[in-house]
Order: C-alpha cells, then sequence, then structure tokens
C-alpha cells in the first residue's frame, strides 16, 4: 500500500531526491566511491558544496552581503549560537510556541531578553500582533513557523534591529524578502533533506559587534572564513540538501511551490472547517501551510484513537498531533504530493460518514 | 579500474555498510519510507538507535556508569564542549599535534591549561614520553591518534585525573580499557561511518563538578537524559554507524580488527622500511596503525609528483600527504582491505623499480 508521509520532522523527501541519495551512496557520479567515503577537501564533495549554496542563494534570492553556512549541531545549537554572537546587552524574542520559548531561555543565558509578546495564553494557537519591537535591543528573534501548534507568520516583520528567524519548518515554502533579516537558520530535516545538517544565512556586517568569548565552533566567522568547512561537515546531508534544491528550481522555484503550498493547506483546511467531527486549533489568519492541527470536535472526542487507527490503516504516517496539542497534525511539507492531502480528506471523509451514520 | 581508499577522512566503509545504507535511503525494512524520512521519535527510528548504543557498550567492552552518545556538530565542538563540562580551574593537555593544539587553544578560553609535553620541536613525529599529569588538573586531555603526522599512543594511559580521549581517527581499531577513561569522543568519519555524527563515551560521575553556565546543548546532561534525542539527531549518518557496528561484530571484534590492522600496518612500514626511495616520517614506535605518513629520501624528493600521479593511474585515492608534512600518506583504517595496502606497496615497488633502472 503507498503511504502518505505527513510526520512532522524528519520528513517526506521528494522521490527523485531519495533515489538520487541512494545512488550517490553506492557511487558519487560514477566515480567508484560514495558520497560517505570521500574526503570533504576533494574537488567531488566542494563541487556538491559549491552547488548548494549556490542555488539556496539563487532560490531565496539572497542579496549581497550575506553568507550561507552548512553546519551540524541542529537548529537547537543555533538558540545559543545566535546570542553567543549578537547579544551584547538584551534582546527580543517573539513567543509563538514551545521552539521560540526554548530560543528565549536560551538567550537568558547571555544577557537581558525581553518578551515582545506571547499566545501562550491560549496555547499558541495564534501569533501576536501589535507588538513593539524595542529599538535597543541588540537583535529580535522570531520562529516563522511553529510546528506543533500549526501556526504561522505569513509576512516579513519591518524590525528597527536585525532580525533572526528561525526557519527551520517553513524554509523554501514561499518567497522571504532577505534583506529584513539579518539571520535565518534552521534544520535541514522538514524542507530540504534529512537530519544532520542545519543551514544559517547571515548578514556579515551584523557581526563582530558583541565583546564575549566565542568558543570556535560556535563563531559564526569562523565558518565564513572556512566556506563551512572548518571541520569536516556533514557531507551526507548536504548532498541531499543541493539535490533538494535542485528538485525545487527544476520545479519553478520559491513562488511556484507557495502556489502548491497553498493548494494543498486550502483544500485540506476547508475540509476540516467543512467537517460535522473535526475542527482546527489554530486561528484562522495564524493557520499554518506546513503543519495542519486539528482536533476532533468535543462531542466526538472519543473517536480520536479509532480515527488514528482507521487513518494508519490507509496508508497516512505520522498524523497523530503532538502531545501538547492533542488530536491530529497533518505536516505539509514542499515535498508532499497534492494526492497525499486528497487522500487524507477521502479518509476524513469516509471515517465521518461512517461514524455519523451509524 | 578498482579504486583503493587511502582517504584519511570522510574514509572507506564496508562494502555492505554502503549497500545497507544506500537500501535503507531507499526504503528501510521494506516499511515503504526512506530512512531519511521517519521521525526521530518512532518506533524504527528508535530502534536503530538502540542497536547503535548497545553495539558500540558492546563492541568497545564499556562498563557500568558510562553512557554513549551520538551527537551533532564534530569533533571539533568538543574542544570547547569538554572544558564547558569539566574544566573548573585547570585542565592538562598532551600536544601530539594540529588537533590536540587546537584542543588546547580551545580550553585555554575556559581557564589554565598545563601543556605537559609536547611533540612540536620534531614536527610532532613521536609521542612524548615521561611527562607528569598533574594531580590538580581537573582533567587530562589526549589525542589518542594524529591522523596529520602518523603518530599514535599504543597504550591506555594511568591518570589520577579524569583521561579526556579524542579517538577520532582510530577508535574500535584495538580494544580500550575504558575504565580509564572519563570521556572518550571523536567524529564517525573515519572508522565507523560518515561525517556529520559525533560519539562521546562519558563517564557519568565526572560531570556536574563545575560551577558555570553551560548552554543547554553543550550540556551532556541534556543529551545523556534526553538518550541523544534532546533535538533531532543525525538520524542517517546513525544508521551507517550501526551498519558499520554490526559488520565489525560479524568479523570478530575490535581484537580481531587489531590483528588484521596490525597486519596490514606491518606490510606496508616493512616495506618503506625495505625501500631504496621512502622513508617513514614517524619515529618507529610512535607509528600509527591508522595513518601511514612516508616521504620520498631527500635524494629523490623531486619524484614526489610523479609518485603521486603514478599511484592514481594505479587506482589510489587520497594518498597525498597532509601540507603539515609532506609527501605521502596512507590511511589504512579498519575498513580498507589487505588487497590495498599490497596494491600499493606493489605500486610503490614498481615505481622504484623503473625510477632506479632508468
Amino acid at each position: 500500500m503507498k503511504k502518505h508521509n505527513f510526520s512532522a520532522g524528519p520528513s517526506i523527501l521528494p522521490g527523485e531526491v531519495i533515489e538520487n541519495t541512494s545512488k550517490a551512496v553506492s557511487d558519487l557520479n560514477g566515480i567508484g566511491l560514495s558520497v560517505m567515503e570521500i574526503s570533504h577537501r576533494s574537488k567531488d564533495f566542494q563541487a556538491i558544496m559549491d552547488e548548494a549554496v549556490d542555488l539556496f542563494k539563487e532560490l531565496l534570492d539572497i542579496p549581497n552581503g550575506y553568507q550561507v553556512l552548512f553546519l551540524g549541531g541542529g537548529a537547537s545549537l543555533q538558540f545559543c549560537m545566535v546570542p553567543f554572537n549578537l547579544l551584547g546587552k538584551k534582546a527580543a524574542y517573539l513567543e509563538t510556541g514551545s521552539w521560540a520559548k526554548k530560543a528565549a531561555k536560551e538567550a537568558k543565558n547571555f544577557g537581558e531578553v525581553e518578551v515582545v509578546a506571547s499566545s501562550g495564553d491560549k496555547n499558541y494557537n495564534y501569533i501576536p500582533e501589535g507588538f513593539k519591537i524595542p529599538e535597543d535591543a541588540d537583535y529580535f528573534h522570531i520562529t516563522t513557523n511553529n510546528t506543533i501548534f500549526g501556526t504561522q507568520i505569513h509576512e516579513d516583520y519591518d524590525s528597527p534591529v536585525p532580525l533572526v528567524a528561525d526557519m527551520s519548518s517553513d524554509i523554501f515554502s514561499r518567497p522571504v524578502n532577505v534583506s529584513k533579516y539579518g539571520i535565518i537558520y534552521g534544520g535541514a530535516q522538514k524542507n530540504l533533506g534529512p537530519a544532520g545538517v542545519t543551514f544559517v544565512v547571515v548578514k556579515e556586517d551584523i557581526l563582530g559587534k558583541v565583546d564575549r568569548m566565542i568558543p570556535t565552533m560556535l563563531n559564526y566567522k569562523t565558518h565564513i572564513d572556512n566556506g563551512s568547512m572548518f571541520n569536516t561537515p556533514p557531507c551526507l546531508p548536504i548532498f541531499t540538501v543541493k539535490e533538494t534544491l535542485k528538485w525545487l528550481k527544476k520545479l519553478g522555484g520559491v513562488k511556484k511551490m507557495e502556489e502548491k503550498n497553498r493548494e494543498k493547506a486550502t483544500l485540506l483546511y476547508n475540509a476540516i472547517d467543512d467537517s460535522k467531527i473535526f475542527t482546527g486549533t489554530a486561528e484562522e489568519k495564524s493557520r499554518s501551510m506546513m503543519n495542519v492541527c486539528f482536533v476532533m470536535k468535543k462531542e466526538y472526542e472519543d473517536l480520536s484513537d479509532e480515527f488514528l487507527k482507521y487513518a494508519q490503516s490507509n496508508g497516512m504516517v505520522g498524523i497523530k498531533g503532538h502531545r501538547s496539542v492533542g488530536g491530529f497534525r497533518a505536516s505539509i511539507y514542499n515535498a508532499l504530493p497534492l494526492e497525499s492531502v486528497k487522500a487524507l480528506i477521502a479518509t476524513m471523509n469516509e471515517f465521518e460518514e461512517c461514524m455519523l451514520n451509524n
């Protein structure tokens, strides 16, 4: 049976990316060696790194003055790297979910943290509005998509101080006005590749302003000066990222991807809104195009486990909601085909019909 | 033509490990999904992580009281994680090469560093002896194998303070008396798997003694408490590590591996010692079983480039020496078959004969 992979991350990757990675693991471009066993200093790997960086810049339309890095350690390591490099006295954070909260908590080890707004009062089911970004902050940190709670910031904020964004779960899902950001970072394991590599887009002129000991590996300058090869980078994950970016380019880039994502999300949210037994958890205008969170309506709550089983028996993978929200979560990242969304909707409708008629 | 992969790292992996990784990238155990696109919280991935940890403990004969972690960020990140977690006032370091030096340099950001001995006077071509490990140090750091200079520590030191060892390039090449160590760490990309995952074997009772802010991701306790899954781990590299450990176990474990490594190294060093044109760079008793460094004898120095070309034309990959030593380096890690060593020796002999008879 065909699997429909709605996992929140690590998550679905395009079929041809998987196939090309599998081939390169066996033999990279017919050189007689696996991509896993060549030196990161070899011309074969340098070509992979260069292509990944170039495609990243091209597809996200990154202006001059920015560097693209591929690092290890995960986006969680960025939670301390950002304040290590940028926090002089005070930083501002927008608290839109668990990851945003963790990022802010980490920054408190380095200086004053002002949480400009939080949606914690409603279990993070909306993106706060009307907050003021303090002009005396060293930077303002946001999490653009909240994987757990299914909310998303749908604009590029105007910020009087460098805007730092964790885009782990919506990078390359829509065009971004990069010039409005100081740093964009994220783990690859949603829209880009396998777990194990973290991208960092950093505006060079915001660095070097903090008077603090920064461990070598946590200093962005170390990695900028060495083209992400100060130490051995996560070569295989970077290869897969490069393949995903090639796929994205062939498909038409982020603008085209945004259209496809909107189509998928609209279909699914409409099905939820039309349902008698399911209901969405996020406020409508804050709804994420990447993670669709929904639950059983109160009166049908005891059907949750049954629906999960039914969905699994129909080939749906990873749709159990995070424990912080409960219910269901369909992650509909870039690589998820429209047919999987349609299959999920069909499954929801069948289940609903069956339940209401019995 | 068959390639003989002498790369220093990322480096050769066993054929069946490459094949099994390629298969799992296509479809993990027939579940219809790639190992790259399943949740790290899934039972399928948890089984991979558990097996990797269990095999690691079994094959290295790790006593109770130790934890095995698989982290991102590379061994270079450990250069700061070690002092973050252990350096209260003073640490001792043995300087046996570039990596050892980098590790010591990083520690200086955290407190006093006493370099107990250095072989820098002879371009790190030997392992110092007769040094004294200060009893008031918080730990003593060594690099057991020096990839660049081809030297290796062939014993497990007795240390009055916790012994911390970077075993990036000789882990699982020989039995280790783990009980003598406080921490053993290393990048996977020599004897274990692809780049992108770092192993840390840590004795739990040496932790928690330092009064310092430790960023969450750099605190060993974070990763111990969460079974290496505080954040998304580098799943695919961990899968490959697990496959390599399975291969090692089937082959007979580290004792058997040590015999094979000794056989390969002895053959190659003998060939170098018997040669009229090549000569080894490391002092005999410090010679590494993993990285064999050699150069042309002074009078034949101008033949270096020609030999490199000849070796490459015979399928030898990665034998150019590091710029710090020059000449040639044959990395003969666990996965390198005896036949590759024999092929290299044959190539050296052919070249020598040809040169001396012309």
